[in-house]
């Protein structure tokens, strides 16, 4: 089940970038479970990990390896998060950076490792080493999709997005995907998600684009609260476009690749919430009129959040009381309930705080009928204006969660 | 279905508290949903409200009105919250007051009015003030039960609890009833509680009562992290025992008192987690050796409210990993989870941060297949304790929430 979300088009490789996939029987499902990433050793990268406490291994070993040098390799395995297993989580991690960094001969600590899947197991080194040969082997710079696909937990649909823009008559290519349904509660990236671009760009302004990027795309979704072990965000430029070199963030170009990544990175992220477990609906909720960024999101993610409003989206009822009681519930100061007004789409159904004149049932009932829904409120107290995106509540969500080890 | 709930034992009469409950029929189905309490002049009463900034117009009128003077009733409907209904919402629940004012020949500010139910809809006015003369000709004082039974809107089971204490040799009785399932989140009381003692205490000493139970009861339980409109807690105390007046906060018969009163609303706060929506477990979440009160609190509800980890108890899975990430999210400082141990019962599942080595999935399956379950976290950075209650999240939840107005 998923809303709105399309089978990836048509991705386009990017030079420096090659890629590939295969089974390590992780996974119960005979399936690709692990995927390789090579990058060119003229790429700038910047990365963005999990602010939970209790970070996985993996997570661990990525940033510390980041800290060392750029990275050559991302090696990914599905079906096993390898969270939760101490320091012998650590040890399993670093022991297949090692054995690929063996096999490439590349250093240990330019191997990155990434994992998601069920939390607490030890990581299967044997069987993941065991197809190290394999996915070296068969590196591709076509293999975006298979990538995309073999990462994926509970997605139904693996998602991937290419763009590509011209900055001073060069084409720059931008390719991302990302996995991701549940657990997804924006603290920073949400997810796994690994987007490389041609660009010829600077690690300061990579680096830049990053952070607004992440603030605008996967920090702005939330499908049930919970705030993952294992997210991971990757950016990387493999410098290999023929633009002059970007290296001014208040350059023309900065904007114009900056605005493209941006437009990938909202896709993805849109794309996990659209494959949310059990979602029946995609929701944006936009808080209008608030007196900072902070009060906005706070109002949004107590709506987005509320079992209540989410139920009642699954239901398609206009019950704009849950709304507002959730609104009510948001913890910003002196909110005065009596100025604020609430849209479904172009339907008013909350004015002041009550209920609003013009409003019937049916028309609520209608608007509400639909996929993808836009709830708008409005807080009348300052001119910031903030947007994210979520999911409903459905029965299908707690039997893929009740089920999920069985 | 709720989780060792059962029927209300006998109730004790409080001496000064007469009780009526009628059908002005505002629920959809045939059922007695209205009720009025009569306390006695010689009365004092210590009152609590929801913190939700949208609260529903009876919590406005009851505030004001307990401004002037003590109440002399109490005026209940379930099937219709009054909330998000503006100045006309005022209106009609002053009119309420108003016509139960003039049949009992009192101040219009003596009568409190208390509405549940469905937010957004007109209060029946018309219907209510059909029923007042029956409802004060009814007046008596073994009514309690049904009075729990009439304000009843998704609970299953009436809850009430009466106890008798010896203080200085005079018989002591207190008698509580409270309702609520969902939309239960404590930032105070969370549903209607009304409790009557026939102990003689000054206000101020009961005042100091109402603050301490509060804390330790009904704000210590959450079904699904919403808090309502129109939450309110009363708590009456008739002064008709023969005890001496209860007038120093350090008094041997305050204390005896007090943990009486405590153990009535644990009684009924724990009885709506039990009846919570969709209920299939009871779950005490304690929080060890945290380093305050607030930060073990922190980390109890954000296990408490994570729906990965409710999901997981509604399938009896000891899924730890869930709890650990639950609680690596939880914005507490410099969290070390290296340090985390968890206990499912007696068994110890997380130890140092990872996956005990004494335990097998066998046992955690066992232990998590009970009804009632306690959730021990130690956080090994202090000597603070905190226990608070909450449910699972099964389809049943799902299921009344997105039907509850059809």
């Amino acid at each position: 089940m998923s809303v709105g979300l399309e089978h990836p088009q048509k991705l386009v490789k990017i030079s420096g970038i090659r890629l590939s996939a295969s089974s390590a029987e992780i996974c119960n499902k005979k399936r690709n479970d692990i995927a390789l990433i090579e990058i060119s050793p003229s790429s700038v990268t910047s990365a963005a990990f999990t602010k939970n406490y209790f970070c996985a291994a993996p997570v661990q070993v990525s940033k510390n390896n980041l800290k060392k040098s750029e990275p050559y390799f991302c090696l990914i395995n599905a079906g096993n998060a390898n969270a939760g297993t101490g320091q012998s989580g650590v040890k399993n991690s670093r022991a297949t950076c090692e054995a690929l960094a063996k096999i490439t001969n590349c250093k240990d600590h330019e191997v990155l490792p990434f994992s998601t899947g069920v939390i607490g197991e030890d990581l299967p080194v044997k069987k993941i080493n065991k197809t190290l040969p394999d996915l070296v082997r068969n590196l591709s710079d076509d293999c975006w999709l298979e990538v995309a696909k073999s990462i994926m937990t509970t997605d139904t649909i693996p998602k991937a997005v290419s763009r590509q823009i011209k900055v001073l008559n060069s084409t720059i290519s931008i390719t991302g995907i990302a996995k991701g349904s549940g657990m997804i509660k924006p603290d920073m990236a949400t997810m796994l998600s690994f987007i490389a671009t041609d660009a010829n760009i600077t690690k300061v302004c990579l680096d830049k684009i990053k952070d607004n990027a992440l603030k605008k795309s996967f920090n702005r979704i939330t499908v049930d609260g919970d705030t993952s072990t294992n997210d991971s965000f990757l950016l990387i430029a493999t410098c290999k476009a023929k633009n002059p070199e970007i290296n001014e963030q208040n350059s023309k170009e900065f904007e114009i690749l900056e605005n493209e990544i941006i437009k990938v990175c909202c896709e993805l992220a849109q794309a996990i919430i659209r494959d949310g477990e059990g979602a029946t609906k995609f929701i944006r909720i936009q808080i209008f009129d608030g007196q900072d960024s902070s009060e906005c999101l706070s109002v949004a993610y107590k709506v987005a959040e509320s079992p209540l409003v989410k139920t009642a989206f699954t239901a398609s009822d206009p019950n704009w009381g849950r709304i507002l009681a959730a609104i009510g519930n948001s913890k910003i100061k002196n909110l005065d309930i009596s100025k604020v007004n609430i849209y479904i789409g172009d339907v008013c159904i909350v004015e002041n705080g009550e209920r609003s004149k013009m409003y019937t049932e049916e028309s609520g009932k209608k608007v509400m009928d639909q996929d993808e829904i836009t709830l708008k409120i409005s807080l009348k107290r300052g001119s910031c204006n903030e947007e994210i995106w979520t999911t409903d509540l459905s029965y299908e969500y707690i039997k893929i969660n009740a089920e999920y080890r069985s």
